[in-house]
């Protein structure tokens, strides 16, 4: 337990910021975040970022911070060796701009949104730095979290089996993945939208599924599946569909 | 997005408090708990529970508490028809004892250890009275994520698929549900610990996994499930196996 353990030079923190509502950060990131010497952060060129907006009342003007910016790359497809090469050696940048502060003996926060072990883009620094200096994970509230608070019933009770499925999957994966599960939910669903509604539709899923999309932030919305309209979603977006209770 | 939005008389707040260490509640948990007429939680005779632990910084003199105390049952065997009467008269008696605050105008909060949608007990009490009364969920950090931060590896990574089972499903139900999984928690592990552990040496997933014990709280341990020296697990125990984010 490191409860009101101060925060150590020299160690890198990955923190998770929460889904969205800057009110869903924990004490603890707060505090760790007040008094780091450097607050580091992934975004795209010409925004903050989620996790620097959430953290915004937490970060004051003593402190270096550190935006890592996605190199542009519309250019290059996504699933091709070149993009692949540049985005690695962007992450190799970034954990070495951070190791020169932890070498330096600071104290590094690395913001995440939501929980940081959970999909969180910290692992990239994460598994090139866990090896050379010490770290600590402060959990956060997880996406899967608030987006099941705006339904009307729990994501899971008794003896409920959660199934996590990211919405990059192929349509097989996702049909196999998909096909026993009590409740669920499918993250990374954006352009993929499509793709997952007709997985589900096949599965006799669509009735018990909810679209949420930017749960907790200002522009939040949910809606059972079948009610949503939308033309594209957006990447803080997901699917939810929540467990029975009933042992089958 | 509810965030500022002060308490509102006659609704009830389903509170995720957390794994255990305090400083991982939200603000916007603590604010909520500090602002309300009624501060409810489950408990054991002669004990206030984790959830009222946790809180306590929070709660004044002002303030009603409810200790929703589980009737002492240890005569009667829980997989009993009688047992089961005698647990949901006790949660229609709570939640009757909440409907009266909540008629008189009164503000109610429930505290929840973890997320209160993921297996809290607060759905026995949501589940009586959401179609009564007004309602908020508070989301909070889940102990599969305080869990998984005491490890030296991401939970998920990339297309990872994640499954949360519980420990109390019969083995051959286990076998299934964990048999092609990328990522796995095992929750509610006590007393099913053998079972659990001789069904993943079944699978050739043992190397993989980790015990962790109170994760987040003061006597959190953690270790690999092959070197888990444990007689007895306690209630707050699990088993986590990281994904490796290769997409097989
Ligand atoms: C790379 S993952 C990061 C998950 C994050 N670490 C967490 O714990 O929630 C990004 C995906 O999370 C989901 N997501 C994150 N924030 C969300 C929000 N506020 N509302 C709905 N979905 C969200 C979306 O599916 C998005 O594509
Ligand atoms: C009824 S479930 C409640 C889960 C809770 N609502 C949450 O979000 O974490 C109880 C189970 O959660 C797990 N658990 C809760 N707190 C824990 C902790 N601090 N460390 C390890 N496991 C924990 C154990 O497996 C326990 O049997």
């Amino acid at each position: 337990m490191t409860t009101l353990n101060s925060i150590e030079g020299g160690r890198f923190y990955g923190i998770g910021t929460g889904p969205g509502d800057p009110e869903l950060i924990t004490l603890k990131a707060a505090r760790l975040i007040a008094s780091a010497d450097v607050v580091a952060y992934f975004c795209k060129r010409g925004k903050r970022g989620n996790a620097r907006d959430i953290a915004d009342a937490h970060i004051h003007g003593g402190q270096r911070e550190e935006p890592m910016v996605y190199p542009v790359t519309t250019e290059l497809p996504h699933t091709s060796q070149a993009y692949r090469d540049r985005i690695e050696a962007f992450f190799d940048a970034s954990a070495d701009m951070l190791a020169g502060h932890l070498a330096a003996g600071r104290s590094v926060v690395v913001l995440n949104e939501g929980d940081p072990f959970f999909y969180g883009s910290f692992m990239h620094v994460y598994l090139r730095l866990k090896d050379r200096f010490p770290s600590t994970i402060i959990p956060g509230v997880p996406s899967i979290m608030s987006s099941a608070a705006l339904l009307p019933t729990p994501l899971t009770m008794r003896d409920d089996v959660l199934s996590v499925v990211p919405g990059t999957l192929p349509d097989d994966a996702l049909h196999e993945r998909l096909s026993s599960v009590d409740a669920a939910v499918i993250m990374k669903v954006g352009s993929n939208l499509d793709r997952i509604v007709a997985v589900l539709e096949r599965l006799g899923m669509c009735q018990r599924a909810w679209y949420v999309e930017r749960s907790s932030m200002a522009a939040e919305y949910c809606c059972r599946l079948p009610e949503a309209s939308v033309d594209r979603a957006p990447y803080f977006s997901m699917i939810v569909v929540p467990g029975t209770g009933e042992r089958r």
